[in-house]
């Protein structure tokens, strides 16, 4: 076997533009709508402006347009809808890591020297089917012969990896709650999240809806009671309750990808992408360990070994949480902290909030911005470029130059994971 | 607008392994188990060998695994029927383009520095749907909201690009018929093929029916009075009959990327990619002209213009014949013959035929050898490199020093087009 060579791109590539669309459930939005909300939103955001007719090619992470509206070829739907026709338009899919990879696939494509300016993002339109056929369509994602066709549907597999983590290391149901009152937290100040809600407010909404409908108004003491009251957050697959999980979302979101040396020509300021990895790995009865995702380690190392850093050199990171236990094993399958307990307590402890030693998921996470899953990617990209620009308004995290940041985002239940490194200089 | 800039890599790219599955209706195959097929016959055309774990990286073209198995994450789980996890795996989707434009981004992913070793192709299990639900699946390659939605699929599609053409250019079925009757010759030397038999075959066969049920027998003087008789060769949608569209097929292809650098460890007899297209276009009503496909012009373009090449200088060619008048277009598009009638009449007038002046299609063609969507491009990709090498048995183009060779793969009804071009040194 050939020694694993450290990765190299044959010239720079940088970030100069990146927009979201609003994440919700909007029922009046097609999946090219959503695509061209976030591509005008991507257009605002370039400092010294694009001409759209620049852009040579275009990178669409998606991955259920077949269930969600029986349409294949959603790339070049998307150039229609955004006017980019004759660019280049292709769709990657990889899962819930679509638009990661189709951000490294634009990467690729402009340090190849074929392009120069390319269009990259992810959107999804999940929340046209009724829920158990959404449950069914994502739960595709998975290996459907070992997998979903035994009954497996995503809160199960993911509460399979949550079993093995407190079987191993005595992780509670409560280290895991925490995770989510910090993203809430997080996404409470994200104007376009999903959820833009603390869990107080979650708490201080249903009080309300208690007192309006003239029924005994319940009294939580703090967060974890109300998190605890079954009538309000109950188990979806043990131990995920509904506050484990993240939401079905609409969404989509836009990355303008351009070579280093004309990167200034869009902006003073890009943001580098300087390390990018990716690993794949099998079903979940056929790997050797519960409690990390080693596709993610793999794509860690291989991330840092080309961006020449360390993950203490990272100041904040966006990581896939789409169930709670997912950021737990996040942290430490990037190396922030240890497997096991540190990174399970790391948010009940205060390490990765706002204010933490290594912010993660300022921008609420999957758990509260929303997960469209096929522009999760890109809008963890998104946050990063914002908040490395100090532009991430109300949650700017602030006292820090952000210099390095990571984006890590999972397909499926770890069959694949993009780890990716952005710097600015 | 910037001007358009000449396409080049920063290296060079070779491919060194090219295999397919047995094409045709194999119900006893997943998708997974048709591309592993592909794979080992990939593995067996490496002259001096392949450890898989060299395999960095995985790309898998498919349309519509959704559909046909509820399958998202393709590529991963043909990581895991190949052994090559955990190698990055993502799937790219563009229709009919889709395994095109894997080896494309294969391409890009060797020459920007980040892979030396890519595997890339394409899968699709087309039958496992009842007929009627398969047409509606691949008709999600139009443009769901203003076309399969009001009752085009794609034979109604098609039939309108080939109705302009007739009204146009005088184009007549019988100038379409004979693109079937050339390409049906040529997959009857191919025994992967589909159809592995000619027009010839087909009536002898018919014949063989009527006599075993004691029926008359039909006594059709050549292969065109046999395409007339309705009977067995009934509309579909007019001008298109059911020998002028291509099979529903299960099947395969992979294709063994690597850098210029070290092609001559794994062959004496690389094949290089040296010329490289892809463009998109908008739904039919959208578009200027019906005689034409504006993308597959702006691929070849680009492509010849990367190779330094024209289109004098292509030897052998496989183009896109998912219906007969694909095949008229094509041959127009790529600058082989002029538009209109030369490009319609070159099968009918030998031409295009093996012994003529540019062959097109030997492998027999989407038409003949069969299109198992997501895999044709990279099929199309095995047809070449077995034609380049001298190793293409029966079917093998003689009298000819194959060095420059030609790939032409549409997406949907041209909304991708992806132009391919191939040097053997």
């Amino acid at each position: 076997m050939m020694a694993e060579r450290r990765k190299k791109l044959g010239r720079g590539v940088a970030i100069v533009g990146a927009g979201m669309s609003n994440f919700g459930t909007r029922p009046d939005m097609t999946t090219r709508e959503l695509f061209a909300e976030a591509f005008v939103e991507m257009l605002n955001s370039v400092d010294k402006g694009i001409n759209p007719k620049d852009i040579e090619a275009l990178i669409v992470g998606n991955t259920g347009a077949e269930f969600w509206e029986s349409q294949t070829s959603v790339a070049v739907i998307c150039a229609d809808a955004t006017g980019l026709n004759p660019a280049a338009a292709l769709k990657t899919e990889d899962a819930c890591a679509s638009s990661s990879v189709a951000v490294r696939q634009a990467m690729m494509g402009v340090a190849s020297g074929m392009y120069d300016v390319i269009l990259a993002g992810g959107t999804e339109r999940m929340s046209s089917l009724p829920g158990d056929w959404t449950t069914m369509a994502i739960a595709g994602g998975s290996d459907t012969t070992y997998e979903s066709s035994v009954g497996f549907t995503f809160p199960g597999l993911y509460a399979a990896l949550a079993r093995a983590h407190m079987e191993t290391y005595g992780t509670t149901h409560a280290d895991l709650l925490n995770i989510a009152i910090k993203n809430h937290s997080n996404g409470a100040l994200n104007p376009k999240a999903h959820f833009p809600s603390s869990i107080k407010d979650v708490m201080d909404m249903r009080k309300n809806q208690a007192i309006k409908k003239g029924k005994p108004v319940p009294n939580w003491n703090d967060e974890m009671e109300f998190l605890n009251d079954q009538k309000y957050n109950p188990i979806i697959a043990w131990p995920n309750t509904l506050f484990d999980c993240c939401p079905v979302t609409d969404g989509a979101a836009a990355i303008l990808i351009v070579a280093e040396d004309i990167a200034k020509d869009f902006t003073d300021t890009p943001i580098y992408i300087v390390g990018s990895g990716q690993a794949s790995d099998r079903a979940l009865h056929d790997r050797e360990t519960l409690t990390s995702l080693p596709s993610a380690r793999m794509a860690a190392r291989q991330a840092y070994e080309m961006a020449g850093v360390t993950p203490k050199d990272i100041k904040i990171a966006e990581v896939h949480d789409c169930f709670t236990i997912a950021e737990a094993l996040a942290v430490a399958d990037l190396g922030f902290f240890e497997e096991g307990l540190e990174a399970a307590r790391a948010a009940a402890e205060g390490k990765t909030s706002r204010d933490g030693r290594i912010p993660v998921n300022v921008s609420g996470g999957l758990k509260c911005k929303g997960h469209p899953v096929g522009a999760t990617g890109a809008a963890q990209i998104v946050e990063i470029f914002e908040q490395m620009r100090g532009k991430a308004g109300d949650r700017q995290v602030k006292n820090m130059d952000i210099d390095l940041a990571l984006t890590h985002n999972i397909g499926a239940h770890g069959t694949t994971a993009v780890v990716q490194i952005y710097e600015r200089r």
